[in-house]
């Protein structure tokens, strides 16, 4: 294990693992016993420290709870099957997280102090992280950025918290979702911050995901809000459709999501000899090829499940069923990723990054 | 004074009122002794209390860090010459929190909850409201309602709060507002929740304000997500202009916010017999106008300002300075609408409510 002089860290005297059933984890429920703080003022990030999980202690008038500046990541620890823990594409969350920030007016987080941060922490809560690539067994890392200046004007805050939670989950969406194609809301604005991962992208979602629920989807496909014509990611997923043998999937934009599981796709899919198309994708294209049979695959990518299929996608009042194909696009392309990030196969593109 | 059931309420046992400069205020930095909070949990809202001012305690997985889930008001209380306390339509403050709510997939918070505690706070609290039309003296006050669910999964929270807090202050604006139209950021979507007072909607801005406040201005008026070809309104205030002799605004939609200063001056104008249009209004026009010279105003409403003068109107590379006419439209109107608000006219609308 690494020792390191930029963070502090105080222990938590007692462990609570021994109270987790790991075995029936719901998602984002349980935490380890510590977490990373770094708090900015007086114009500058002070000393990184590990704390034990604790509650936050926030003036009621502090930015983030008014204004929404907030600002996160997500991604996963893997423990392959000798005890190793490994992390996936970091460096693709640490430069996002201050993309993000950046679009929300926040200071940028110092690359040591993330990464000397984030591998203290998971040294120490390591036990924490259980190694089972089949029941996906992994550590989902959430550091995130909130304002705590207290004041209720609208500028923006002076003072922030960097923290890091580690919370150990398994397989996510263990059924094919049901999607349905958004023709009235919408999640994002032209010039706006969709491509941000900042908490006021999520909030706005719910409510036009409840209505589709009402109706017996999970998830709404969200279109661009001027037509409603072009398809462009789930609510925390980027979004791809094979049509014949093609994967298609839209470009990013300032209103989506540069997912690193949407690019590791892109990269593994083209490495294992599919041929992948990133271009705009019409409502009209994909619903036609759902209704000829020539749409074989679609599926969301993100970190939480890597690839989640989808089993029906709806638009209007018609509804297409999706079976799925023998040579199954998003099962060999789930299970190549998967075995990158749980250290079962050569990692050609060297994403994989050891935590010593 | 009015006792309540409903409220439970512990007195702070010192005041602070004590150590504040009332002729030095900074907006929204001082708060008052007392807060009001209300739990939502097991799917209802328990009894609401009147506690001290003090911090709040939340995990670090709180919904409202990652997901944004977060709404306020704005809304002050006014003290006559006669010690009387007023507020200013409350009950469309109260109606719009709820409608915020709801887009936001939030419980509704009860009438009587939002009614009693606002009363009962603002009666502890009366010493800190001063009078002094002249100053701009009033209460500003900030009920909000944060998600508090632990859990860092993208799905409405099922635990929130719901806290009133009060902070006294003076006239916001002081100068006239130089403000630039945008043409590239935008502050809403289309079937998006930018008529909602959502804290989501509000950091994304502060980016786009800082670079024309590098230009020298201080405020961007945004336009339509689309085209940028109509003008909606700016940070925090919606954004009236007075062509020759008629005062122009654009309609609300679900991009703009419906602000309760907004109606009170097309009320207010159209009762000084001011001709009022309430349409689309482009860029184009306004910009035309304040080159031919025919915009002879433009202001921004807002309770914290209620009508802040436009001084500088900027759109690319042109620049406009807007002379004060003769017969000034913003001021007759802020000084009428002043005058319902500290109890010095007659309130033909019946927009006043009296705290007892
Ligand atoms: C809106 C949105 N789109 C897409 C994704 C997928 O991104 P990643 O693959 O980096 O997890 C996420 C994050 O999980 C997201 O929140
Ligand atoms: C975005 C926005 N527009 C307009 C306004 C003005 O609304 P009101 O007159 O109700 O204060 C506000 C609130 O202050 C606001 O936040």
């Amino acid at each position: 294990m690494k020792t390191s002089s930029l963070v502090k860290v105080t222990k938590a005297e007692k462990s609570k693992i021994d109270q987790v059933d790991f075995d029936n984890l719901v998602f984002g429920k349980t935490f380890t016993d510590h977490m990373f703080v770094c708090d900015f003022k007086d114009g500058q990030w002070q000393t990184p420290e590990i704390l034990p999980y604790q509650p936050l202690t926030l003036d009621p008038s502090a930015k983030v709870f008014h204004y929404g500046q907030a600002v996160f990541e997500g991604m996963k620890a893997y423990k392959d099957t000798d005890g190793k823990v490994w992390l996936f594409r970091p460096e693709e969350n640490y430069e996002r997280i201050n993309k993000s920030s950046a679009r929300l007016q926040m200071p940028e987080f110092p690359r040591d102090f993330f990464f000397e941060g984030l591998e203290q922490l998971l040294n120490l809560d390591k036990e924490w992280i259980k190694s089972g690539q089949a029941d996906g067994n992994a550590l989902y890392i959430r550091p995130f950025v909130i304002a705590s200046q207290p004041g209720v004007m609208a500028s923006p805050s002076t003072e922030y918290k960097f923290i890091i939670i580690c919370s150990p989950v398994q397989a996510y969406y263990t059924k094919d979702v049901k999607v349905k194609i958004a023709d009235y809301y919408s999640r994002a604005a032209n010039g706006g911050f969709g491509a941000a991962k900042a908490a006021g992208n999520y909030a706005g979602q719910f409510y036009p995901t409840r209505l589709v629920q009402e109706e017996g989807f999970d998830q709404v496909i969200w279109t661009d809000d001027t037509t409603h014509e072009y398809l462009e990611e789930a609510g925390t997923m980027n979004i791809f459709f094979r049509i014949n043998d093609t994967l298609v999937t839209c470009p990013t934009s300032d209103r989506i999501l540069d997912g690193v599981t949407r690019k590791s796709v892109i990269a593994m899919a083209e490495k294992l000899g599919i041929t992948v198309e990133v271009r705009k994708v019409t409502v009209k294209e994909i619903t036609e090829a759902a209704a000829n049979g020539t749409l074989k695959e679609s599926f969301g990518s993100g970190t939480a499940a890597v690839i989640s299929p989808i089993g029906t996608i709806a638009y209007k009042d018609q509804v297409w069923d999706l079976e799925k194909p023998e040579n199954c696009y998003s099962a060999t392309i789930k299970k190549a990723i998967l075995d990158v990030q749980y250290n079962a196969a050569e990692d050609t593109f060297g994403w994989r990054h050891e935590v010593k």
